[in-house]
């Protein structure tokens, strides 16, 4: 499995927003296992997503779906910066979707 | 909803024994959405554990439960220590199992 665990600054104010589209219509990703969007309780423009793909050839391929694209599209303005992007490989655990 | 992302260290060469302990047994955790043990990629003894929780209260009664605290028994000389650890406030996603 390919894991990512990033973190995402929303501009200022515009968190909630931005999670509400990074939420909408992400059911339709081959390959995705588990994506959580979570707000950072310490810190009030900050996002976290994590992500279980089955492999990282899914996670490239859902960049390229049409509703990612027009998530990444709408999104993009309220992004003030990305912070700690770790990969992982995940092992195993709780709430891993069936593919 | 409840959220951890935490980074555990393993004992040098004790990553894999650590995350097999870390997933024996995690299924009968009542309010656990998703909990998923993960290998950092670039650094060989470091482990990531995401979860998700119903509320704060269902994780802090999953330590009490026998399982997790045979677990933390076992696990605990395994650890070398506890790098990040973030609260987050999970807003949806893919993956969170029904409670």
């Amino acid at each position: 499995m390919y894991g990512l665990i990033g973190k995402m600054r929303a501009q200022p104010g515009k968190r909630d927003e931005l999670a509400a589209i990074l939420l909408k219509g992400m059911d339709a990703m081959p390959g995705c296992l588990s994506y959580v969007v979570a707000n950072d309780t310490a810190d009030t423009d900050a996002l976290w997503i994590t992500e279980v793909w089955r492999d990282e050839a899914s996670h490239r391929a859902s960049l390229q779906l049409p509703e990612v694209q027009a998530a990444i599209a709408a999104g993009r303005p309220l992004i003030a910066g990305f912070e700690s992007q770790i990969v992982t490989a995940p092992l195993g655990g709780v709430g891993l979707q069936a593919d």
